[in-house]
Order: C-alpha cells, then structure tokens, then sequence
C-alpha cells in the first residue's frame, strides 16, 4: 500500500504518520536507549538500571504459593478477575502499608499491573492538554514520560538533601498561578526518591500537605521504596496523615519481584472509583494469577524476614558505593541514601554525562544521565549510579572505571582552560563532534 | 479536608470533582454493573459474562510449565522484561498467527497485557478528542468504552449474517467525510464476532479492506476468537492479506486462559514502534512471569491438542444454546455462530432487554442487554447469550427461565395491546416505575 501521495513532506517511512494522536508526539525514544542495549553485554558494570535484586528470593517459597494455588484455586487463578484486584490480596496490601502508619480501608486500595500502571491510570483521568503537574527536580524518569503522554508540562520544584523545599513549592504554585496554569497535582516519591535518594523530613511532609491542601492540589506520593531503608525506618508516609489529599501508590516490585507486575492505589474514595472503571478500560482485570500467586506468598513465607534480607543485601551495596565514591571520585559530591536503589551524583560544573556516556560504555561502565530526571533540560553535571542490581564487587570495579572517565574528561578540561582562553566548550561538542577550531 | 468551598455545586461528594481531565467523563459504570454483581451468585444461571471454561485446562500442564520455568529461568522470571515482550513468545505468537494464515516479522509483535491493553494503547496513540472510530453495529462492549474514554465518537456501521456491510462502510464513511469528521480506524472483530457471533466472509474482508485502504483509514482487526471454531476453519485474518494497514489483536486468553493477561498487537513497523513507547510508559513491560510461564505451556504442552478441547466443548455449548432456544422461545431470532462463545437475540420490538434484567435475574438467569453494544442507544430489543460458561444443562435450564421472563413479558404486552388503544409504553416504564394511568 503506498499512501505517500496524500501524506506531508517527511512521512515516507510512517503511512499512519498523520493518523496519530498529539499526545503520540510526547511519545519518543530516549536518546540513550540505544547505548543501554549496549550496556546490557556482560561484561559492561551496569550502575544504569533500577532492576531488584531478585535472585536473593528463595525460589522455593514462590513455588510453595504456585503449588497451593493451584491445587486450591487453579481454576480462580487462571479465571479474568475484578477491575479493582481480589480481596485478600487488598487485605494484605492494608497490612502493608500499616507498617508505614497509613491507616485505609482495603475498600480504597485498586490492585494494578506495576504501580506504573496506577500512574498511568491516574495521570488518564487526571491531566488534560497543557495541565501542570508538580515534581521534584529530579524526578522519576517514566513518569515524565507519562505526563508528557497526555499533554501535560510538568514544572519540577527544587529540592535538597531533605527533599522537596516548602518555599520553593510556594512559590512555584504562585508563580504557575498567576500564569494562569492548571496545576493538577504534586508527583512526589518522597522516601529514598528515584534518583536522588533523598527523604523528605517529617516536618516538610506536613507544611507540603498543608500547601497543597490549601491550594486545592492534590499530592500524589508514590512508595516503592519505603521498606528499603538500611538504618532506622523513614518517616511515616505522607498518606498516613492526609486520607482526602492523597492518592498513595504501591508495589510489590521491590520487595518481592517486578516479574508479576502488581502494584496497587489507594485513593480517595470518589477517585478510587474512577480508576476503577480506568482500570478496566485499559486491561480488563489485573492478573489473577499473578495476585494469587502473590497472596498465597505472603499468606505462608515469612515476607517480613525476605524484606529485611532484601534490606541488608542492599544496604551492603550502597556502603560498597558510597565508600568507592570516596576513594576513586573525592572531587565529585553525592547524596547519602538510607534506603532504596540510588545515589545522585553531581559532576564538577563544565562535565556533560550525557555526552560522557559512550566513553563510558567504552570503558564497560554505564550509568544513568541526569538530564533523563528532568523534562525541563537540567541535570547535565548529573547522574544517577544505581547500586540495587551488581554485586559490592562489581559496584566498586564499575566506580573505579567510571573514575577513569571522569579523571580522564577532567583532564582534558584542564589542559583547555590552561592552553586557551576560548570559553569551555560543552562535552557533547568536544566528543561527539570537535569543533575545527580545537587541535 | 473541607474544600467544598472552593467548588461548584453538586460536587460534594468528591472535592476532586473540578480536577478530573474531560475524558474522564466518559468513564461512566454501567447500569447494570450492580446487577450483574447480584447475578453471580451460584443459583444464577449466567448467560451473561465472556468467562472461558479454563477448568477444561488439566492443571498438570501448567504446574509443569512452571517447574521448568523456576528451575530453568527463574530469575528472569522474577525481574522486569522488555517493553516488547520476551523473544521466544514472540516466536510462538508468530507460529500461531500463522495457523490463521499470517506471515510477519517476529519483530512487529508487541506482547500486552491481555489484548485489552493492547486496544487501549492502540487508542491512546491515534485518538484524539472529536476522531471518530468506524465499529460494527453490535460491538465489543469495552472496545466501546475505551474509544469514549479518549473522547472519541464509535460510529456504528450496519452488519447482516455475513458481518460488517461493505456498502453500508462505503456510505458511512462518505457521510462522515461529507460532514467534515476525521477517521482514525475500522474496529472489527470479522471472526465469531463479538456479541453478535457472525464471520465476515472472505469476499467482503477483501472489499472492506479495499475500501479502507482506498479511504486511508486504519483497520483494527480483533481476534480473539479465531480459532475456536466448530465446524469448518474460518476465513483467513484480514491482517493475511494486508500487513500495511491492518493492525492486529491477538490473545491466550481464549486458548489458554485470561488469568495470565498475555495477549497482543501484530503493527505495521512505524506503529509497532509507538506501540512500544506506550506500552513501557504504561506498564514498564508485560509480566515476566505470565509471558515465561506461557512460553513453556506452548513448547512442551500439546497446546494444538487443548485447543481442540476447547472446540469440543464449546461447540456442545452451542448445540445446547441452539436447541434450548428452538424448543422453548421459538418465536424470537437469533444469529447461529460457527465458533466463539456467543448467540445474539432479537426480541420482538416493542420488548426492552435492559428493562427486562431485573425480571430474569429475579428468575435467576441472566443476560447482557443488547444496548451495553452500542454507543448510540440502539440494541433495546436484542441480548447477546454467552454458552462458553455454563455447562449444556444449565443453559438448558437458563433458556427455559429465560422463556418464562420473555412469554410473561410477551402475555404483558398482548394484554395491554387487547385492553387499551395507547400506544405500548416502554418496557422500562412499566417494570421500574408503573404509570398512575395504568393499573
């Protein structure tokens, strides 16, 4: 079929090309896709990924729950289900989620496909063309990719190493405002964020949901990592102080495996119903099988036991990391996370990570660029090292060729400002491209 | 939080009222949905649901499956996957397309989540408010809801037995042109449709391809029914013949099970890639786990074997349906499908199926009302019947109710039609909430 007549200039390979949605066009590869295929080889130390752990889970125990389902509920298991996730496993979310103080009816709690899929699905009902969403600076990088899927701008808020600034929220929310935006709501991952790994305090959760209370906005805090903590427990989550102003998301894909993609909401009321009804639209039911299998794991194994394995095996990673960082990279700053998957590397100011990445695929090392965190272009001098997936061994090998990279780009930054008084040129240029003008 | 204050009226129940996007609008339940919650009870015979018979699956397959997944793959199993899908399924996929006459690159396969979420991402790509979406005339219920849930219009085109009319197509299209709407795709389901279990035969899929084709407008070519068929195989897919303009749905949940939520969409090369994006922003990627677990069902189970147990059973199920409905309601018409799970009913006109439900659930049978079919309020004296369910006894048992609702319904009308010249009231009117003239 040859359509090309009847289509614009630059179409030829896409028949459909003026068929697609606007939204389609927020749809677009990462630049970098193509390099982590790259670094997926063996023998690249990969500092990229947020990928758990998994093979420290006792396969015994998932088979102990897939044999009693299906010798007790096969037919259920393999069955379509609810929109909305069988109860019992929604019982065993709520006793989750009283271990970070947050006090619900299972009533309110949806079980989705990932607690991506609970993004989404709130981010479908929620955001019209040209809304604000608020986020931290950085971010996580999918949900960017959602926001912008439904044509919505998200403006971050700056945060430190206590999290998201009350001020700075303020003053973005007036600011937006008196542009006359619509902001819809605050995207927060306030413990042990992804990529920062920085916790909101206590104090900052509260004055955050007064802010937001005061202004009509509602909070959505997203939890993967809340039980990752490696010293005392983080703050309780922001939900357990405010039932009306927060849809609260979470997973089993950190504390026990992302392959069966279930995660869950708990909303509002009138919300939940809404994402109820979003839920079914997009798949029907969540997987029964996956939820049984799930259920039937946390109603016989000693889940808390597995979680505080998964806790040491991570807190052995960030130690390896962060003492690796002090050897190879003093020059550099990081954040210290006492939980989760992340540390947030900032680079001396001229240093692009973006443009660093191929030499360091080159050097079999990969990390994550900052500017991937932020949809505004930040986060150059930025990147995100993750120490949940490679072993203290490896994490510190990787380090060490990531310093080989950095002292290396250093260099060769030194050697430009002390030959020529030419301004430095940003690291993507002197990489992908050197100007004619240099050596 | 009391932020009714700063809200419009009649939105007290949920202060998020004013925050929700338009589209969420279109998220409205279904009347019926609380009776249907009623009908599920064990002494209800349900014509109702689409549920397959997944206890003809022997359990022994599956738990061999995943033996050989956990000791085999078991880390892979528990961890993320690609947005894609894994490889080998992909290979399996492409092997059962084939029996259906396809041939494609294993490349154009995106795996989802139950083929739902694949027409779900399929509209959240080409969708945008005001586009109208071209259906059958009845179409499936929740393809329905996802077009109005991206603020689209389903435009229904008239089918016979024969399915979809390719002249009717031809003169719907010219009208909506005419009337300066845009639109993005054909939804069809061409094989034991959905509800109403007709097949397009060949001659007419190659003229509605055609006449896409001709018009540049995409087909969406649903098939999750194609191989259960009874008697003779059913016309190939559309998608043999065209592979530029045909997007293709396929599932396991019909010949394996739904509980697993694995099903697909075979795209031209362009759409596959914005397939891709949307699926990795909505889920990250499809169930590890569901998609390894059904890869070992198809290399080592005699999957080509269970199928035609499913054949077997359904096609009994059908036989049941057939001459339940000659024996006890043989003054309506039905449609007699060849494979699939459904047989769809006309009532004589002045009977109102929706308003009849809660009569039949009372006589603890029921049904889907034909309307639930259409987007424009058309299917009042039609029902579809499910026979994938219910073993042949009970459907026996729940036509023979069924034709005590529909004779008691029938006496009504032929009383009021001999004791008074009014004109026949809507059924709705006479069930729910009696005229004072009347009586």
């Amino acid at each position: 079929m040859n359509q090309s007549g009847s289509h614009g200039p630059g179409t030829n390979l896409d028949p459909w090309y003026d068929l697609y949605a606007e939204r389609t066009a927020g749809l677009s590869a990462s630049e970098v896709r193509a390099l982590f295929a790259v670094a997926s080889r063996p023998e690249v130390v990969s500092l990229a990924g947020g990928m758990p752990f998994v093979s420290a889970l006792p396969t015994d125990l998932i088979q102990g729950a897939f044999e009693k389902v299906m010798r007790e509920q096969g037919p259920r298991a393999l069955q379509y289900g609810s929109g909305q996730g069988i109860p019992e496993i929604r019982e065993h979310i709520h006793e989750i989620m009283d271990m970070e103080g947050i006090r619900a009816s299972v009533d309110d709690v949806v079980v989705t496909t990932g607690s991506q899929h609970a993004l989404e699905l709130v981010s479908k009902i929620f955001l019209d063309p040209g809304d604000v969403v608020l986020a931290e600076g950085p971010s996580y990088v999918t949900a960017l990719v959602i926001f912008k899927s439904f044509q919505a701008t998200t403006q971050h808020v700056p945060m430190d190493e206590f999290g998201l600034i009350p001020q700075a929220l303020r003053e973005t929310i007036a600011n937006l405002r008196a542009a006359g935006k619509r902001i819809k709501f605050l995207y927060t991952i306030p413990t042990f964020s992804n990529p920062a790994g920085v916790t909101l305090t206590w104090e900052r959760r509260l004055e955050i949901l007064e802010i937001c209370r005061s202004n009509d906005i509602l909070v959505l805090e997203d939890n993967p990592y809340g039980l990752l903590y490696f010293d005392a427990p983080p703050p309780q989550a922001m939900r357990s102080v405010d039932e009306d102003g927060v849809i609260y998301l979470g997973t089993f894909s950190k504390t026990l495996a992302p392959g069966f993609r279930v995660g869950w909401a708990l909303a509002p009321h009138a919300i939940r119903e809404k994402l109820i009804l979003a839920n079914e639209a997009a798949v029907l039911s969540p997987s029964s099988f996956s939820q049984l299998m799930i259920n039937e794991y946390l109603n016989t194994a000693d889940w808390r036991g597995q979680i505080d394995t998964f806790r040491g095996i991570y807190r052995d990673r960030r130690d390896a990391m962060l003492s690796a960082l002090a050897e190879y990279l003093p020059q550099l700053s990081w954040t210290v996370p006492n939980g989760g998957f992340y540390v947030w590397v900032t680079l001396p100011d001229h240093l692009d990570s973006r443009a660093m990445l191929p030499r360091a695929v080159k050097e079999l090392v990969a990390y994550t660029p900052g500017t991937a965190f932020y949809a505004d272009g930040n986060g150059r001098n930025n990147m995100r090292l993750s120490f949940c997936y490679p072993t203290p061994d490896f994490i510190r090998e990787g380090i060490r060729r990531l310093s080989i990279v950095i002292n290396g780009e250093l260099d060769l930054l030194n050697t430009f400002s002390q030959t020529s008084p030419l301004e430095i040129l940003p690291a993507q240029q002197r990489i992908v491209s050197p100007p004619s003008n240099i050596g």
